[in-house]
């Protein structure tokens, strides 16, 4: 089954204490789309402008991420720059030009109005739930968001968040929104705002997940060297999102959601690796599934023999 | 079986935001003993002054802590002042005095000298040798160390470590000992420096723990409300070394170290429910159990139906 996936495509350049990059391809959507794709077909909603390559939507046609839903129009591509410091959990934005991103709202083409699953990767709460209006009641609808809404556009969130079945935000964001400093208590204070579910992304510590009466607490995949941390948190809601549209026929099940949370945090250790998209375009499913078995033999209380 | 303790025995002062409490029982020692206590009997080695409540060696004999090996002796028992900020992660030491522990020399009673396992918590590493040195050829000795031990003492930690089976330091100072930032790397290079095994607490956030080709990711229990994280590393010592001494009757295995790490992470999520060892006073090995119980279940990877 297909993900529709919306949110922003960007052209980034990114510095690290060791290294710079310029008009690198990023943005939510491209991270979440492509983490998603390693599942199932994608079906893209965003917006990009002149300068941007085509042989991008070549590249997309490969992976089976359906990109009738970005639109091309004049003017120059959203861009965003940004540095990180030695210890790469801290960032500073160094600048942002919305560009064509400024007059975007999504439209949805009629082929993917049925689109069983949503997910809304990170962008303006508004424009998430201006797509939710043009589809046909989704089965499953996975929100991401940030500080930036949370502090500016806190109401457009609000309504947003009843018609959200699975809610993603990091660990100062819930603490932020809900003015708890216990992350159990932001994870249940979330859910009585209108999701059912909520997952708290903890960087390299893992994530939470939270259900009516259930509780997941998942590590991450340890890694040695880490290059770039942009689009981490957009792979992990990709690779989530992915996962669930893929193999889940019926009622999504906590234990389904487990399985998509492990599958988003290994997809978000590769992203790692590498500058950008590079170590997701060069992924392959058979190194997701060997990742996903060590990691869970490395996380086990028990082992079998 | 038992399992020797030896460390520090200490009147603590602790200042969180919210609260004060003077002359409390701390110290390594105690808060390792009485933790190691749930699994089995204890054999405990420290020093105390006069002024060192009698109370206390009653309340050890009632758990199974043979105190034979407790000094007491004239003068004022080590006292140590701390103060924690907001967060709870980060303290400052208020006040140091050494007293009777200045001229500490820890001696084995007779009967202590064929204990098969040996939990060395955190001491001077000198006097964690002197204890070995008068033991006969233990099974499996752990040994607990900490920041200034390795700022000061280098040489007499790095004597230490070959003849420790598990080396227990948290993340910072692992990074510290090694200068790498990458806690995966810290933990091999330790590992070359001499014990078998070595933990990494990284507080709120779990541990790690590495064997030759064995690696275990564990989380912590997640809590809602932290009120004094004095002693936690040294209650997961404690429950650590406790739960093997009670449990291995053969060679130490990497599936009961896991284990052990577990429940060692377990005690200290009771530890810091309370100041001092209050909440350790008043826990149950029922307790104990069904918290190991709903941990497991809440980090496993896949759930049986």
């Amino acid at each position: 089954m297909s993900v529709l996936v919306v949110g922003s495509i960007a052209l980034d350049t990114v510095k690290t204490p060791v290294e710079e990059h310029a008009d690198l391809l990023g943005g939510s959507a491209s991270y979440a789309a492509l983490a998603a794709s390693f599942f199932g077909p994608v079906r893209l909603v965003g917006i990009v402008g002149t300068d941007f390559p085509a042989t991008e939507f070549e590249f997309w046609k490969s992976r089976k991420i359906d990109a009738q839903g970005v639109q091309r129009v004049d003017g120059k591509t959203f861009r965003w720059s940004g540095e990180y410091s030695w210890d790469l959990n801290t960032r500073e934005t160094r600048s942002v030009a919305l560009n064509v991103f400024e007059n975007f709202q999504p439209a949805l083409p009629e082929s993917y109005r049925r689109t069983d699953f949503a997910l809304l990767a990170n962008i303006a709460p508004s424009l998430q739930s201006h797509v939710l209006d043009q589809m046909e009641k989704p089965r499953f609808v996975v929100a991401d968001t940030m500080d930036l809404w949370i502090e500016t556009t806190r109401a457009d969130l609000d309504a947003l968040l009843p018609r959200a079945d699975l809610l993603i935000l990091n660990d100062s964001e819930a603490r932020e929104m809900t003015k708890e400093t216990s992350l159990i208590k932001a994870g249940r204070k979330i859910r009585e705002m209108g999701p059912r579910y909520v997952a708290i992304k903890k960087g390299e510590h893992g994530a939470l997940l939270f259900g009516e009466d259930e509780f997941f607490s998942c590590g991450a995949y340890p890694l040695e060297d880490i290059h770039d941390p942009t689009g981490a948190g957009d792979t992990f809601a990709g690779g989530l999102g992915g996962y669930l549209a893929a193999n889940v026929k019926g009622e999504v099940t906590f234990a389904e959601l487990r399985r998509a949370v492990i599958y988003g945090s290994v997809l978000a250790s590769f992203c790692v690796e590498a500058f950008s998209l590079e170590r997701l375009r060069s992924l392959t499913k058979d190194e997701i599934l060997q990742r996903y078995e060590v990691f869970r033999s490395m996380s086990q209380f028990e082992m079998s023999a």
